[in-house]
């Protein structure tokens, strides 16, 4: 039988079975709703507690700033619609046609987020408010001046992911963090939201040092099930609610707990506070590895994004000449599982926006485009159970692979 | 040991065990995303196919016509934000000041909807829609006729249950649909959603016959884990996604799909469509051997809701002079768990809304008012798992309660 190798740990991890023995008393004996007032509801209540110190205690907040949601995309859309709308008051909304030079609302964001913070920003965009999509450079990375020549006066949100998801580059977040306390000490209204999914788990995360008002995170990218996310919300800070229904979650996220999933999800951010270091480091070892032979193995690739400004356990590279969904294709068959993007984005079949968004290679020949450079993205992104034997695997394959289908590009495409 | 008793089936049930071994393989080896193109992504693919299949088979729908969602609160947000949202440019919305008198989008719903509906609506009104609350009668049950005269011109949407959390009393959907589709026959643009959170693995429901466009399920509430849902959107209906992101549930919603939940989910459906006939006529047996019972050993008491037209395994009955609060935590206290109301509105401190909605009781003394009879109301709710012992044990204990909390009840309180 074919011995599968999974390299796509940032579409979504295997639940750690340490996890799935945390929620299991909840799909069982510990039933309960946990607004209920008797002992079965108030079993399920503590479990949903305990689980939200330990959500906080993976990114420094207070427990009761941790609203739980169904995951990083629900958290993204209430922390950023959530604001503009309880802010609706102080905001332009829905200008009419005769107004069309009237102040509205601006947001500030960058060209590569996921999305779920993508597609809110141009769904607003319809609404009538406005927004500026910053650039990232070859590196993947927005520049400081670039997002302070953006806000205006209208600014009142600054979305800005902490790490990307396909090719894990870092977003001066901290800087940032400190740019809005400096506008705010000024008496400006301005919130800062970090879309932290894929970081949450692999790198250090506070919520004090980055500054922001609204964190989001989402539970199966870190070894624990589908289905559950939270969103962190700054002491003070109101938003108005989009479930709206019951009083659960301090009356910001309406719904009955998911509290299976909530523990499930705790226990995994616990994990992953005591493993981070050393994890980190084993992956960040494993992925250079990976990248240093695919170099020498392999002519003609490029790295994307920063080489150090990064997560450990991402590396995206491009196959010059070869169509990444081929590829990807052709490792599956050979039990090798990896992406070309955003598991979010697949059903396009548009090349990557983040890659794109990188411009064409440097060196590269004077006829290759920002689109030459994401046709060929593979993205391989690690985790907890791969090991050193994995890649081996991978590299037994990868070489061949690529020379096979560069035979079978078009002339015209080859490099 | 303290043997406990769960009556409070409609806050939430226990998970069949049949459900949990359907979606192990989910949280253990086949943990892909189901937006992955790859091998693991497939087989979460297939999954998430298969469930939309049970589901669809449980209320009569095509498969495509349903969209998973992180529950009933987010389904009924979804049916109701999302029809007016994305038929915004045949609706006028946030009437300026100047325009107080303009004509504006009005809802039709009931007033004892659960908050998932209620306070959507509620939200909607501060927005400047108007909303009109049908009331209920002394059975719990809206008039087609005062529906038909609620219904205006600018009516777009009519938001009625199946059947209620807290009493189960029915509602005329089938009459409702029949006459959205009268209405639809001379061109009039308007919906009719309908939260079936209640009612589905309950009682027969097809989509076909009520006539609905939009219907409300949750998954805890028939024997799967907590945190899923699914909302059946009519072929042609076109929603407004709420959780904005990728390009899951065809555009519909947002977010990674929670595929061990949704599989779960499913298997809660099939068994409900093979059992609901057996179980419901058992549970409707237990129920009213419960109310005889009842009747024959406690004075003043109130049968609450219409006793015939409602669903097989709620009973909800006030004991005149007590209040529910302090019986609830009495029956606890001796290893039996009920409720006062929705698990979701515990918190407030408020008599039932639903249960004051149905007037004071009849006969009744000259000075009982709505507030009497809803301060002393008990929802006794059973389920898959109880049996005759455990209602045998219930009126072993409740009478004496009863009693003793009606001694220590202040005279002015007492029959």
């Amino acid at each position: 039988m074919l011995r599968r190798i999974y390299l796509d740990n940032s579409a979504t991890t295997p639940v750690d079975p340490r996890v799935v023995e945390a929620m299991m008393p909840y799909l069982t004996d510990q039933f309960g709703n946990a607004s209920s007032i008797h002992y079965f509801g108030q079993q399920a209540k503590s479990a949903v507690d305990k689980a939200r110190h330990q959500v906080a205690g993976l990114i420094g907040s207070r427990p009761n700033e941790v609203v739980f949601t169904s995951g990083g995309t629900e958290s993204n859309n209430l922390a950023i619609k959530g604001i503009l709308e309880r802010n609706a008051d102080i905001l332009v909304r829905y200008p009419n046609e005769a107004d069309r030079n009237a102040r509205v609302p601006h947001l500030v964001t960058s060209a590569i987020e996921h999305s779920a913070v993508k597609n809110v920003c141009e769904d607003l965009e319809k609404q009538g408010y406005r927004v500026t999509y910053l650039p990232v450079y070859e590196d993947g990375i927005v520049r400081l001046d670039d997002l302070k020549n953006a806000v205006t006066d209208d600014t009142v949100l600054i979305s800005m992911m902490a790490a990307n998801n396909e090719i894990g580059t870092l977003q001066p977040v901290e800087e940032i963090g400190r740019f809005v306390k400096e506008l705010r000490a000024s008496g400006r209204k301005i919130w800062f939201h970090t879309d932290a999914v894929q970081a949450a788990g692999k790198m250090p995360l506070n919520v004090e040092e980055i500054g922001c008002d609204l964190l989001s995170m989402s539970a199966h990218k870190l070894y624990a099930p589908k289905g559950v996310g939270a969103l962190y919300v700054r002491r003070g800070v109101r938003l108005h609610p989009q479930n709206i229904g019951g009083h659960q979650e301090r009356e910001r996220r309406g719904g009955t707990e998911s509290v299976p999933n909530i523990v499930a999800f705790g226990k995994a951010c616990e994990i992953a506070a005591e493993q981070m270091a050393t994890e980190s480091a084993a992956l960040g070892k494993l992925r250079d590895d990976l990248e240093s032979r695919v170099g020498e193995m392999i002519p003609n690739v490029i790295f994307n994004g920063d080489r150090e400004r990064r997560l450990p356990n991402i590396s995206n590279i491009s196959f010059r000449s070869i169509e990444g969904e081929g590829l990807l294709i052709n490792l599956d068959m050979q039990g090798i599982a990896v992406s070309t993007g955003s598991a979010c984005s697949s059903g396009t079949l548009e090349p990557s926006p983040v890659i794109r968004a990188l411009g064409p290679p440097t060196p590269s020949s004077a006829s290759e485009t920002d689109e030459d450079r994401a046709r060929g993205a593979i993205r391989f992104s690690l985790g907890r159970y791969n090991t050193a034997a994995d890649l081996d695997r991978l590299l037994e394959v990868l070489p061949a692979s690529v020379e096979n289908l560069r035979k079978l590009a078009p002339a015209s495409a080859r490099a």
